[in-house]
């Protein structure tokens, strides 16, 4: 009986395809609410770790656990919230899940894309307020997505299937900035490009890169300056990479003509935020890998992550 | 100076680049409101009619222009509004503006599969409730894309740049049901199936067919049974194709997951209506073909299709 190795998981409302497949090898414990004094008392003696949410995972965790702590997973593709050097120093294994989500990311993104192109927070609030205009042929025109250019900043696996998303789309040009040229950019079709050309040249621009000290409020005042009128961003990798205030003014001031944003700054937004006041812009709270079969995905790779860890097999996605 | 055409555009807000286009051949008469009556008083005498608005066109205009009369065109591709045996009975030419605005209107439907599957109505509404839940693995799920099966109900021109947009989105399977196989199927990479097979097996089911005595009220509750409750419907084609009252109950009771869409009965919606207080229902205000580009490129064709028919140049698209 005491052979079973134990494992905590953090959160109550894990996917159960995850739950199930540990619970086919492990004593499994699981958080009943989501306070971290809980997760702290049950971690303790515990071999495993399937740290379910975004909570920050360091040295007192950890001290709770105890030296037979083995293994720790996420069920993320960022971990930014992990005091890796501390689990590094005990010789803890650390798995994580990456790419996983990343078409539930990109099938967001092209549906921001379109709601905000074509008007639809807007469109929504004419409905409502009972201002609908039938037949007026210039009423609410939105942006077409045929014959213009995309651009994407950051070109990884995200951007990638963005990329890919829009191959039936008609559009004339695809184009990407970052770091490097990457080789798959050829075989997508997309050109690597100067940021400050992307900025010129797009109709739309797909923010995809990660949250970094150079990427940190990139685009401000300045940038969107540069943006066409009739440009629409779109934003599904971290809010922190929009300076928000500027892009407010230039979505109120029309000089840029919509955004498309899964993520904001910050999270949670404040109550009435000036965002949500704005016809031209879309927001969903952060639901970009909120999709039952890659949430299902996501808890049975990181479950088989756990698994590989504490039975010394080589873990799917690690870091060590 | 009498040897000039007169043509009469009936709606004070066409685009620019059609009058435009209009103005270097004829002397152009543009109505300043929307009334038919200002129609009818104008119309006297014309040699030409660009039909703007979707206002009946019968024989009371046609009388009233007179017998020099000689072309009519209108700017949509369906003409349900036009009184067709009057107009041949006087030998007017006459001309429409089909397939033009497909891609504008497919990527709207994709815009709703999207927006619908991943619940952006609701989305917002949690953003301005406050009760965005952070880091919570089971909150707010929507449908994934990659590997669904997507049926198209109506597997015309539009209904085949539906199945041609889904092209990078790794959908496993495109069926699609109507009158008869279309040999367009096999290139798109779709099956023809009977429409009870593509309701129980879709995922995703767009309607893109006309509306005609065989395809009203087709959605019923009947039909909502069949659908898998995870599914999603997506309406881009006419209001009547689906019983309203009926998909209302469907979405209030989760027999199926959610809808999107552009088309409804009426148009506009009378005030509080029902499908707006749905949060699992996304709404935009039959805004299928409104983007810019695309409604610049139909006042284009239907000035060019203007001008050959009072020219006695064959038609862009006419029905004699």
């Amino acid at each position: 009986m005491s052979d079973i190795p134990k494992v905590l998981v953090s959160h109550p409302r894990y996917p159960d395809a995850g739950v199930r497949l540990l619970k086919s090898k492990f004593e499994v414990i699981i958080c009943e609410g989501i306070e971290r004094e809980e997760i702290i008392r049950k971690c303790v003696g515990v071999d495993g770790i399937l740290w379910a949410n975004c909570e920050r995972l360091d040295a007192e965790i950890l001290d709770s656990a105890g030296p037979q702590l083995k293994a720790i997973v996420t069920g993320t593709a960022g971990f930014d919230y992990v005091d890796l050097t501390e689990i590094e120093k005990r010789g803890i294994r650390f798995g994580y899940t990456p790419n996983v989500p990343n078409n539930a990311v990109a099938d967001l993104a092209i549906g921001l894309m379109i709601a905000a192109a074509r008007r639809f927070t807007e469109g929504y609030r004419q409905i409502v307020d009972e201002s609908w205009q039938l037949n007026d042929p210039s009423w609410m025109l939105g942006q077409d997505i045929t014959n213009s250019t995309v651009g994407i900043v950051g070109f990884g696996r995200i951007g990638q299937v963005i990329a890919r998303r829009l191959t039936g789309f008609d559009v004339a040009k695809i184009i990407y900035s970052g770091n490097s040229e990457k080789s798959e950019g050829r075989k997508l079709g997309a050109t690597f490009v100067p940021f400050e050309n992307l900025l010129v040249e797009s109709d739309f621009i797909f923010i995809a890169c990660p949250l970094t000290n150079q990427t940190k409020n990139l685009f401000d005042k300045d940038v969107f300056t540069k943006m066409k009128p009739t440009s629409v961003l779109i934003n599904i990798a971290r809010g922190g990479i929009i300076k928000q205030a500027d892009l407010i003014d230039a979505l109120q001031s029309r000089s840029i003509f919509a955004a498309g944003l899964d993520v904001m700054d910050p999270e949670p937004l404040t109550k009435d935020h000036p965002l949500t006041k704005l016809s031209n812009c879309v927001l969903t709270p952060h639901l970009g890998s909120a999709a039952t079969q890659t949430r299902e995905n996501v808890s049975i790779k990181s479950a088989q992550n756990l698994i590989n860890g504490i039975e010394d097999i080589p873990m799917i996605y690690s870091l060590q």
